[in-house]
């Protein structure tokens, strides 16, 4: 198949720039697993044009001096834009809100996973919940019983809070009671929670399919699909580790996803399960408001809404060299990535080198975007 | 010391019968740690003259069949008077419900403990909140982060719910905030966390010490002090295990404390960090009140203010045969009770037979009590 066997004969459909708002660069401290290159790379190569970088690296991004450590990093090897995570510590609450305009958000870490940032005592959790600025945004890792406490806690703050990788009927149904009474809660849910369940891991071995959340019940996922109005982001939780790592006996938590993550969304488009407002809503829009991120100008994908393909045992760009989603057929893939003017990504290729990435966190805030000219359809806001 | 120099030579105060809300009796199915008989006999001997008796018992008492067996042998061995707890299971949210007015409330436990009763998933723990009418009593074992969860739930669901056995700083402080926000919840403290710490484990040992919650830090322990407004009840959670148990390698939690609380109390006035008030509010006004009990007429404690005495290794009717206060230096204890116009105790002695206690939940509802000409002060409400 050749570009213009593509162009000529497939429906290529313009979609805005993806915004992935949970993404585990693991870089610094675990280069081998993924870096900025890799991951960016990736991210290109999956339509997303903009990642938010989690801060349990090594070392974490919980001071200034880690938090410059990583801004580094990414400023000379990041291909796609970027917002970077600081992290909650037991003793950094007073110390790290100044860093509040230039971070990504606060990530805390409330349960047991793959991370030295784990916060135990409600009252930790009490002030970094008030210290953080509530302009900006807070995340948490909050399983089960969690999501209630931490909602508990934001309440009582009168702050608004986002809960990562929604993955459990109970958590959904929390999450769903607590918006209709009022509070101000955002969540987000990943693909392999959304298209996989404990259905999959005889398949996977229970080595690979370790993940935190972990895969649940296909009542569980059901769920999270009778409740997709509640839901106001997709996001990858995308946990390189090597497929070495992933078949060694203490088997590290985590799946790669940023290049899966839009062509099974295509695909789900294609079963009827969603519609392409739903991705655009759920992929785009509602992480730039709720992650206050801005609008990336002249900025776009292009997907072919018909290319029939499987997913294979490893993507091409994550230094992972393997998939879960491996084996699954897809209708849908990307065909081009427009990043800021210039083309990122084409056919296979990532065009835009080390560096080109920005921190969108250093942009002017701007009131309105500047490529209202360009703008091709309702489908880029 | 004979009756008559006690009663010439002591201050003696009039006080109402206490009400305890939180008793393991263990009948049925572990009647060699305690029974009906040994633990109103213990309730009296400690100024108790109420017990509301916890479901976690062999067989559980989750259904309208262990709920009928515990009623008849409560009625034929209790000597005070009582209330009957249901315990919540993972399915008996529906046929429960019709149970409610005959008892004690329901309990759920929402944390691992001494039960087979533990419920995990918040969809479980709604039904229940749901379902169990809301003037009756819900309680709930929930520790550190579940105590968040659970507060959350009942918001959601706009019931009051009590909070048992609080322990923790960060545990006392949520429920501060949320109170302070107005939200329907209320909580006991159970003496071994007011009056111990992990300061007393290396006396008690690893086993004997073993509680749940367990004793906690000074620092903990400081704060259910400075929160002393914020606490509605003290409850003994009287959890008695021989001492043979105690000493095994899997040692049960729990500690026996129905005939040791008042006397702590007391002497906790003497020192200056409890008001006789204080103690009349906690152990009889507001759990009277959460509880919805009733008044019990003619029914009162007196209280020697002036005794001195050493907690001996044992308490004379539990059948525990160890107490965790031990060695603890008390000025203050039990003269005689009063229950119902009867003498239950004196001096050592429980006069009253098993089957004179009564379950209050059968009584006549009655607006006002019967015994207001017999009041001696204000300390009888
Ligand atoms: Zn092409
Ligand atoms: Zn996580
Ligand atoms: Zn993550
Ligand atoms: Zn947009
Ligand atoms: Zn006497
Ligand atoms: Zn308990
Ligand atoms: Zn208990
Ligand atoms: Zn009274």
């Amino acid at each position: 198949k050749t570009h213009c066997d593509c162009m000529s004969s497939r429906q290529l459909i313009k979609l805005p720039g993806f915004i992935d708002t949970h993404v585990h660069v693991r870089e610094p401290g675990a280069t081998h697993k993924e870096d900025f290159n890799s991951c960016t790379a990736a991210a290109l190569a999956g339509g997303v044009t903009m990642i938010c970088a989690m801060p349990n690296t090594n070392p974490a991004i919980v001071d200034e001096e880690s938090f410059q450590l990583v801004k580094k990093l990414a400023d000379a090897n990041a291909r796609c834009d970027y917002a970077l995570f600081m992290g909650a510590s037991t003793d950094n609450y007073n110390t790290i809100t100044e860093f509040a305009p230039e971070a990504a958000g606060l990530k805390m870490y409330l349960n047991e996973t793959f991370t030295t940032l784990r916060l135990k005592d409600l009252t930790v959790w009490s002030k970094h919940l008030t210290n953080w600025p509530k302009r900006w945004p807070l995340c948490v890792h909050a399983e089960s019983q969690t999501t209630a406490a931490i909602l508990l806690l934001a309440n009582l703050h009168n702050r608004p809070i986002h809960i990562c990788h929604v993955a459990r009927k109970e958590e959904i149904q929390i999450i769903k009671a607590a918006k209709e009474k009022g509070l101000k809660v955002t969540c987000e849910v990943c693909p392999h929670h959304l298209f996989m369940s404990t259905n999959d891991i005889d398949k996977l071995g229970p080595l690979k399919s370790q993940v935190r959340p972990v895969l649940t019940s296909p009542e569980d996922q059901q769920a999270l699909w009778d409740n997709l109005h509640i839901i106001d982001c997709f996001a990858t939780d995308h946990a390189p580790h090597t497929l070495e790592e992933k078949m060694s006996p203490n088997a590290p938590p985590g799946f790669p996803g940023l290049e899966t993550i839009l062509p099974l969304l295509l695909n789900a488009v294609h079963e009827g399960r969603l519609t392409m407002e739903d991705i655009i809503n759920k992929f785009h829009r509602n992480p730039r408001r709720i992650f206050n991120l801005p609008e990336q100008p002249n900025t776009y994908v292009e997907v072919d809404m018909d290319e029939e393909w499987v997913i294979p045992a490893a993507m091409p760009y994550s230094k992972a060299r393997w998939t879960p989603f491996t084996g699954m057929k897809i209708k849908g893939s990307i065909h081009r990535v427009v990043l800021r003017g210039e083309v990122a990504y084409v056919e296979g290729q990532v065009l835009v080198q080390p560096g080109f990435g920005q921190n969108v966190r250093d942009w002017e805030p701007v009131k309105k975007p500047t490529y209202l000219d360009s703008r091709p359809s309702s489908a880029l806001d």
